[in-house]
């Protein structure tokens, strides 16, 4: 028969998604197909896929602080609203009692990010089930179907063998949203997936929808060669001691010398309480020490700041001393902000 | 320094952009360099980059029919209204007259695609002088920018070394996408660029935006990879011979069967009159023959249907006798639409 152009289903490559699916389901104990798996440009690229296809304009979106600051972007790209939990400092899981009361008959979603960027806390069992729980007596309470949107770029970095709840295993209108991007160290190539499982409310639609969605945001298909290289990669160790190493080093250095900070489980940030209130004016000094670290405002947790350990192992012993001098600096008595 | 994940600018590889615009300067006497190139995900990334960047809402995008049917969506995405111009269906260029009377205050873009999916014209140079003519008078009229947005993924599929006009070069306000699927044969990629050149109104607000948008949308930026190999191939002879080869086939066979059709000068599509009213019954028709054509009501130009020809010539060879037997059932004296 004659034939247009040779590019693939939408949802990408039929092989590849069974692939995926069946690799979910030997780790995970889950019982997807293709048909449940998206092929997408990135974990970015699902997200903003899975926005176009649940949110309507003035939906609520709801978040926990510290979340990824491009969150606000993706809800807002569809004319939602991000709804942000305040952070809980102590051990930055999820703030349940305020979520509960911020929970709506607007609320259309849930995004959580775990192994977390910024904080690298893992969500623990007990707050699945809890976060769960709650959504289950929402939605009753409301009559809507409030859907997780799960983020996992970073499920793969996760330290001590601390397990990363699968979030389908435990909520029905769970969507999943991966990227091989730090598992496989391949950022940049923009390769990912959603898993929009069937007992999701409205799954047909929703997989329907979230089809063309990626087709008409204009990013079509996920890039075929990676698909094809990822389909082969799904059962690859990732190996971590790298990061480990790092995470220790970094750690415990930081600790010594006075500052405060809780040790991540996961990915590859340590998030740490600025030495002084304005975590946007620390970060200029850290600059100025050639310290590249990251405000907490930018993730919704002004006061902290966020230092990435994706890097060589010598790089962090160098950026060490300057970590040193920088709480030495601003610990001075006659130390005055240059603000 | 400790750095962040190792993504490149969300622009794409400096060097890329800096040989992306260095061909194109080779090619077309243009004076660009790496600051008026963005790497896309595709031309459709590009495409709505751009939209996301120029769009606000109710504004007006001009397109010239039959065009890509997905302009409907990409310019839907950002709360654009798509303005069609009737088709010239006396030779596929642009309706220009029309196109004086629906040009408003509104109007933001005009956006061409040249040559042509799905009529396989070129626009020709004197039909690109007239149209940046109207638009510079229009402009003046109103007082306002409105940019052509000039998509070429067929630039490289010309036909009898036919010239396609490099926008740029006409009408100072032009943003070029292109795409590397069709002229590397890379469908499923997703690689191609935007041009938005110095000359452009407000040329270093839209390139910060375009920047931001490629960001924000869920792109990030182009799969590196690919940026990489492109930067390798943009000296390339596009080999069209075997495409040139499936449009004399079938141009001259369908001919001889009494349908009518202009010779496409580029791409690989057969834009042919459908021989009863109904095109998208037509298409049905020729699916029960193992026939798979797309109706010009998709295109925005109902009465015609387009054949794609970037398939095997011996594919071609074996549809043709399936093409005889359509016409002639319809022309029979008894044929009544199964409707």
């Amino acid at each position: 028969s004659m034939n247009i152009h040779g590019y693939m289903n939408n949802s990408g490559y039929e092989e590849v998604r069974a692939a995926v699916a069946k690799s979910i389901n030997d780790k995970f104990l889950t019982t997807f197909t293709q048909n449940n798996i998206l092929m997408t440009v990135g974990a970015a690229g699902g997200l903003n896929v899975i926005f176009k296809t649940l949110l309507n304009p003035k939906d609520e979106v709801i978040t926990f602080a510290p979340f990824f600051g491009e969150y606000r972007s993706y809800v807002k790209n569809y004319e939602g609203e991000l709804v942000i939990v305040a952070p809980n400092t102590i051990n930055f899981q999820p703030n349940l009692e305020e979520f509960k009361k911020k929970i709506t008959p607007k609320t259309k979603a849930v995004i959580i990010n775990s192994p977390n960027n910024p904080t690298g806390v893992i969500y623990t069992k007990a707050t699945i089930i809890e976060l769960s729980k709650i959504m289950k007596e929402k939605q009753k309470e409301f009559g809507t179907d409030i859907y997780i949107i799960s983020d996992e770029p970073y499920r793969e970095i996760a330290y001590d063998d601390a397990e990363v709840p699968y979030l389908s295993n435990y909520y029905a209108n769970t969507i999943i949203g991966y990227s091989f991007s730090k598992s496989l160290s391949l950022p940049g190539e923009r390769i990912g997936y959603l898993v929009i499982p069937d007992q999701a409310a409205d799954y047909i639609n929703i997989i329907a929808a979230a089809n063309i969605a990626n087709r008409i945001l204009g990013y079509v298909n996920a890039p075929s060669l990676f698909q094809r290289v990822i389909a082969k990669c799904l059962y690859a160790k990732v190996d971590i001691e790298a990061y480990n190493k790092n995470r220790e080093l970094l750690y415990s250095g930081i600790l010594a010398y006075g500052y405060q900070c809780i040790k991540p489980q996961g990915a590859f940030y340590l998030f740490v309480k600025s030495p002084i209130e304005n975590d946007v004016e620390f970060c200029n000094l850290a600059k100025m020490k050639n310290i590249l670290i990251v405000p907490g405002s930018a993730f919704g947790c002004p006061g902290y700041v966020r230092i990435a350990y994706c890097v060589a192992y010598k790089t962090i012993e160098k950026a060490l001393p300057g970590f040193k001098a920088l709480i030495e600096e601003v610990k001075l008595p006659y130390y005055k902000s240059p603000i």
